[in-house]
């Protein structure tokens, strides 16, 4: 008996040890370590903090605590431009040899000299040809394999690393630090959802089915025997600007309390999220660390970009509604995850 | 140090029968109590065992389990009449004098007539103009009240009680116990998902985001200086046939390792998920208790319903695939959760 009570004992202690470390090392650890005090990151920890405080007036039920957040430009780079038109420009000369016509036939002919004048001159319309010629007329199965493929090859041209290592890390302990305290995170981006699905688990922790973006058409086929759903050369759903809350209403049917952009993209998703009762966070990431990544946008003086565009519109109403605007030159330690 | 010696060893003890208790709990506990032993139940048990035990060469991880549920005739009552279409039949009702046109003009008039007859013969064309003229041209925050309120006083003609009690207890059984196994449970049905979603956590435990079905257009407005979602009189995406995996591709992203239906609508969902690799479950509900629910379909011996058909076809295909069919009136103790 007398060893049988030693042996609660030393379990009892070792329970009591356990959770008193374990409460120390909580409080002790900072859920945003790359973020530099300051108004922002104060204003994202007293958002949590009330919406998560189940005796504060601005408390919200864990299933109701949506955050959504913009991909490209919000979550990782986008210049010198979108991960997927790079990806675009990629297969179209991959697949040149297939189609001779490109060499005369703009927009191709911009990709395959290299002219990106050429290339911006052939404007929305353009781009549209060059994602259908690129990203249709295989299975989905098979679009998945193109896609995870050029994820391990491919290396952005300035930083020279996986474009799945160009996450920023404030952004990602942001994602986890929202999730440790109930939110469910989704990404509602412009960019193509099977663009996105194959890495956003492994780089934001996010699931296949919390990734909302633009789509296009598929079928369903049986080939061989065999069922597939192919990909169509048609547009289903472009998911930016006034599409993002259309976007957010029909595949997640709820309105975020919690909601990031970077550009006029993102203009919609806010207002939609802001336009809800209780407290709501509205947060857009400005460009304006050149050294560390880019600086651009009407908004910081710069050129206008073709894409990733931050009007100075865009900051005006930011400041007149009380949007949280993250200067990462300013509010951010680390940019990436490995060094600079 | 003997009073805090006892204590600990309080602790200990508290600790080690609760969870002595606990683990009696579970092992006692019948996860299916409304379903009948057999080969149906067995079936379901030995799927969640296999692809839930890590040593299996069945196992699948934990974020791959996603099971797919269709809703009318699945998950509830079909009958007499789609929920949905009841729905739109009252509001027709209930706009009526707004619209002196409609006293006249088809389909409208077989629904102000209660001729069944006519509105059947206006086929999915009238269908469609029925739902246009009942379901749009109000912001998404209205339609919801006009659900929610319907829901509310809407009783069923035979078994006179709300929509929301003729959820069949085997089925939400059965959904809690996939999530207790690590299972994401989602709808994917042919309605329409701002339809469904006001019920679908109180009835089913599946929140909005969880729930794929139909869509019509939605529009960004900001109205008086608030943003407001409108709905369009135009169908975006019908959920149905070949366009349920068309939806659980676009809308979840992952193949379902798991999916339940009851009608030919549900018929290339199911091909689609036992296409996958690894164990698949794949369940038909099938309608042959006209006493305590319904028995319908040509696969019964029974002329065709209008909705929710269960083809000789579709029999035919599950017993040649392996199929899973639930007869309701043998695999379940009990159809709905109030007494019969």
């Amino acid at each position: 008996m007398n060893s049988t009570r030693r042996f609660l004992v030393n379990i009892a202690l070792v329970l009591i040890i356990g959770i008193a470390f374990g409460a120390l090392a909580f409080a002790d650890s900072d859920p945003l370590p790359s973020w530099n005090d300051g108004p922002t990151r104060k204003a994202i920890l007293d958002f949590v903090e009330t919406t998560t405080d189940s005796l504060s007036a601005g408390f919200v039920p864990e299933p109701e605590r949506i955050a959504t957040f913009d991909n490209d430009g919000t979550l990782w780079t986008e210049h010198p431009m979108y991960t997927q038109l790079t990806f675009a420009l990629d297969r179209v000369k991959l697949l040149a040899p297939e189609h001779p016509d490109w060499k005369t036939q703009q927009p191709f002919k911009a990709v395959l000299d290299n002219d990106m004048k050429a290339l911006a001159a052939a404007g929305e319309h353009g781009l549209v040809e060059l994602v259908m010629a690129t990203h249709a007329g295989m299975s989905t199965a098979d679009f998945e394999t193109i896609v995870t493929e050029w994820y391990a090859t491919a290396r952005h041209p300035r930083f020279k690393r996986p474009y799945t290592e160009l996450a920023y890390k404030p952004m990602v302990e942001l994602l986890e630090y929202l999730r440790a305290n109930g939110f469910k995170t989704f990404i509602t981006s412009g960019g193509g959802v099977e663009f996105m699905r194959p890495i956003t688990q492994e780089v934001y922790g996010i699931p296949p089915e919390q990734v909302v973006g633009s789509t296009i058409e598929t079928k369903y086929e049986v080939v061989d025997g065999r069922p597939v759903l192919t990909r169509l050369p048609k547009i289903d759903f472009i998911d930016d600007k006034a599409g993002k809350p259309v976007g957010i209403n029909k595949f997640i049917g709820r309105r975020p309390i919690a909601a990031f952009g970077n550009s006029a993209g993102d203009r919609e998703m806010l207002e939609w999220t802001g336009a809800g009762d209780g407290p709501r966070l509205k947060v857009l990431v400005f460009h304006d660390d050149a050294e560390r990544e880019y600086a651009y946008g009407p908004a910081n003086g710069l050129p206008d970009s073709p894409f990733g565009t931050f009007p100075q519109s865009l900051m005006d109403e930011a400041q007149e509604k009380g949007w949280v605007v993250i200067s990462m030159k300013g509010d951010w330690k680390q940019i990436f995850s490995s060094a600079q």
